[in-house]
């Protein structure tokens, strides 16, 4: 039994696969960036999206698919901040967004308005380490709040990654974090790992995220 | 395909419910309260772990079966605050402990030494919430850094269990995170859920959760 497990499971994951290189040739054709967001539960992925919208929504062409368990909080929350999309997509319990769900997400947003496609997963940092979405890159959202060990704890979400987010340093003050040792946990398993220092609440190390958002997203939108 | 997957997945939860059975009988027969331990990366549950060892670790008859993806850290950590055995799954990538890992770390531990299981799950508030290890009941456990928000969005988890721990209330002056919009969003999927509000850094609220470890553990150890 559990060899037959393993190979639906492959095909699953071939599905997957296929649909993703189909997401990511849709993406390439309009110019889009896209960063597929991971962290735990209540890491900050939403707020950090929020401030970034408000920052940046319009003059990046930001477009956001949310991934949620069971509601639409995030996408609610989003949607107050920008008028641009935010697709809501509902895993119905699955731990982790899949590439047939962006895939669909995709036809609702107008690629042509948009350079910059944020991916908002299911806080999870087991079951979307191992799901291509298309992506351009993965980035991981690691609040002080959670134990430097997490990178180690946790080592294929972190691999997979190409940048890193420390979000809640204002709390820094307030919490056993070891910041320096949390970096070097996470090169141990990722020695390219970018990494970018945030509080979305007092907005301390926005700027250097939204320059490297400036730097990265596709070309201006045609007139 | 899909219906195949389905059919797959109801043979592996038919097989670990039987295996629950099997340690819930284990657990019955040497008069051992379990308790499944459940929350995001991060919320606290290996440092509530280690408070409550260094208090209750003899007087209980404590023993730890924990729950790592790729790690033994959170075993090694409690390793180091009690004599009793400490036993380590690695899961191997999984997001969730199965009924037949705890089966096997039973055998490892002598049950007639124990009052008190605590099995410390990996950090994810997906997928353990719908595996049965056997235990007496789950515990949640929500850190106040991550937002008021998760009982709605990871409604099973708190559905499935019967006690909620909301940790490290020492943060609360510095978070934004309104305690009694969180325990009524709590109740909303779980009226009958009971609450410890607890600090495991200051020791906040520990002695209530003692008291309360104290009247669940088992009967006293046979001399």
């Amino acid at each position: 039994m559990a060899i037959r497990t393993i190979e639906v499971r492959e095909r699953v994951m071939a599905r997957n696969d296929a649909l993703a290189a189909e997401v990511r040739e849709r993406l390439a054709a309009s110019g889009v960036t896209a960063f597929n967001l991971v962290s735990s539960p209540g890491s900050g992925k939403t707020s950090l999206l929020e401030r970034t919208l408000d920052a940046l929504g319009e003059e990046l062409g930001i477009a956001v698919v949310t991934g949620d368990v069971q509601t639409q909080n995030d996408a609610d929350r989003l949607a107050r901040r920008t008028s641009r999309l935010v697709q809501a997509v509902v895993t119905g319990g699955a731990c982790h967004l899949d590439a047939s769900q962006v895939l669909s997400a995709l036809d609702a947003i107008d690629l042509r308005q948009t350079r910059l496609l944020f991916v908002e997963n299911v806080g999870n940092l087991v079951c979307p380490a191992s799901w291509d979405l298309g992506e351009s890159a993965k980035i991981v959202v690691l609040s002080v709040t959670e134990g430097e060990d997490k990178p180690l704890k946790y080592p294929k979400m972190f691999r997979n990654a190409r940048h890193a987010v420390i979000n809640k340093i204002d709390l820094l003050p307030h919490v056993d974090f070891d910041l320096d040792q949390a970096i070097a946990f996470a090169r141990e398993v990722n020695p390219e790992l970018q990494f970018f220092l945030t509080s979305a609440r007092t907005g301390e190390g926005l700027e250097r995220w939204f320059d490297f958002l400036r730097s990265q997203a596709g070309a201006p939108l045609a007139v």
